[in-house]
């Protein structure tokens, strides 16, 4: 039997059974259709995972990922970051095999080329001012409709993100953030029916709002990509608990310096990512904290510092615990900041039951 | 002629001609033997460009990069990171290939099992305290190399780097940081030496140190890697000049957003990392600076902010400049922070010469 004693260190670790109970979690709350964004797993089997059969929808972050999961049969997909002009003959490539794939405009220049290429769009909104969009007030929104429907595409309607929510400290934040999703692409989405255009499709979503909202009234579809898998900042504000996380950082000690308090790993960011999310919240968890191979977490043991192969773990500052006797060998789990980040630095995932036992070995995709 | 304009954004552009300047001005001041680290460049096709013909010396900082380098005729490697016991197999297979594959030691564990293997090991020495190596003075080296010698291994030698350099601010301290990694090497070799080994390696370096080093008494060999491409860390103290920079990242302006003074790229965290070495220094360059597709610097222009897939461009805080007026579709360089973290976020490079006609691919290798 493989088990995670097996494959060599450091590799990532991924708990089906968490996988299903997060996957479960978030379908039971939602009354929504969801379009999971597969962003953070990129995975073909997780996408399988996530849908019985069905061919979506499902949301990705680049085109690469779009023709892999058209290659493995979904063909109802949004690609959610504004097209550039260049990739176009990708997109148009991917519709003529039968893949209903949908971009987003946010400016009118490039919406001409997208009109005639036949291309359908969302129109990106800014709630919070993350990223790109339009303001939810900006009458842009019907000149941006005009041009792509003047080209020849088809205003399928509005998308807006929470980014902020990643911010938010409490759950009334959450709820807040998640109401103000809903209510900026409501606005928009009126807006554009109001000047004539059908705009069937408001898409909203975020892994903490698509967990809070409390009324998606006029909301037609959800979109949340790190539930799939959690992380620590989920945990910082309160979206999921620390044992929910399904996929985990495999490592092995390399050394010992007693003198600093240090137990080194070969685990360093080139395995974990330089993510530190949770810099920014109340709790500050290193690069990450640390379980044994069963998935046990060590007592406010965290990774506190990296190199590029190199992990240090150290106790919490302020802990009163004690460094553990881990001798060189031991195999010890890294719980991260940003499953998407980390997993980002991978090619594949080991995935196990609840036990230690290696089940699979999924791929994920790679590049652009 | 395929140029930087047509490849699909974001990808990696290597400029040869700065690439090969880097590795003439560093063979240039160096006397002592040079073993080039390949974790920045992970390309068999820099690896060749740095010796002529020649099977090394090389330094590796994962057995995936050992694999590589010897399937392209490389044997004589050193694989700069702590053993980890379960990876003994591997490098014994490479042995046998006849590959002089040498590994770190920094405690008596694993030391034992290393000897009985008939792997040859460096005892790795902390001169700065960033992470594995036994301090100076410490008489375990002694232990160490008993250990491994009595288990039928070879002492070859010691190894130190010297971490610290990458957070001097003047070139006296580089200067005394390269003395100071000198010193705390060779005074281990000779405590090693009188004890009746004989460790003929003395292996130092960092790409700091290894520029400024101004006295080698003792040492046998140099290591660096980052030179070869350089990055905004190693400009920042003062180590090349952002023009030397031969890596940078290709992406597309997708969207603005005048009202924050944002341009938008397709280029997120997951081109760049999420490496933000700069931000400890004096300057902080964010994300990295922004220069043309031919490479000229727009004023005053930094990549500010990330997320997976989009970047966001503004003006440098505190600075009059005004922000550009950049089209859609437009492409942008963005220089890294870290070239060692950038380049592991991507499968290759389109190499150029000095113009933006590309050469060539050459492939990264992946993975542990």
């Amino acid at each position: 039997m493989t088990t995670l004693g097996s494959p060599m260190t450091p590799f990532l670790a991924l708990d089906k059974g968490k996988l299903e109970a997060n996957i479960a979690r978030l379908r039971g709350r939602l009354k929504t259709p969801l379009r999971p964004h597969l962003k953070t797993a990129k995975s073909v089997e997780v996408a399988r995972m996530l849908f019985d059969g069905q061919a979506g929808p499902i949301t990705v972050s680049t085109l690469a990922e779009a023709e892999a999961f058209a290659a493995a049969g979904f063909t109802d997909i949004l690609y959610a970051v504004g097209i550039a002009p260049d990739k176009l003959d990708r997109v148009v490539t991917l519709r003529e095999r039968g893949v209903d794939l949908v971009v987003l405009l946010d400016s009118v220049a490039p919406a001409a080329a997208v009109g005639r290429a036949r291309i359908p769009a969302l129109i990106e909104v800014d709630c919070d001012g993350h990223r790109g969009g339009i303001a939810p007030g900006d009458p842009v929104a019907a000149e941006i409709a005009r041009t792509l429907h003047n080209g020849g595409g088809e205003v399928r309607g509005v998308l807006t993100h929470a980014g902020e929510s990643y911010f938010a400290d409490s759950p009334a934040a959450l709820v807040a953030a998640a109401d103000n999703e809903r209510r900026c692409a409501v606005q928009v989405a009126d807006f554009l029916r109001a000047e004539g255009f059908q705009a069937p499709v408001v898409s909203v979503g975020s892994t903490p709002t698509a967990h809070f909202a409390q009324d998606l009234t006029g909301v037609t579809e959800v979109r949340a990509g790190n539930f799939v898998f959690f992380d620590l900042v989920m945990a910082g504000i309160g979206v999921c608990d620390v044992q929910d996380l399904a996929m985990t950082v495999v490592t092995t000690v390399i050394g010992h310096r007693p003198d600093k308090g240090w137990i080194l790993t070969d685990g360093g960011w080139m395995a974990t990512s330089r993510d530190r999310g949770t810099a920014r919240q109340r709790v500050d968890q290193g690069y990450g904290l640390v379980a044994d191979l069963d998935g046990v977490l060590l007592d406010d043991l965290l990774m506190t510092d990296a190199s590029q192969e190199h992990g240090i773990l150290s106790i919490r500052p302020g802990s009163a615990a004690e460094l553990p006797d881990i001798p060189v060998g031991t195999r010890l789990r890294i719980l991260p900041n940003h499953a998407c980040a980390t997993a980002a630095q991978h090619d594949q995932y080991q995935v196990t039951d609840s036990s230690s036992a290696i089940q699979a070995v999924w791929p994920r995709v790679r590049g652009w």
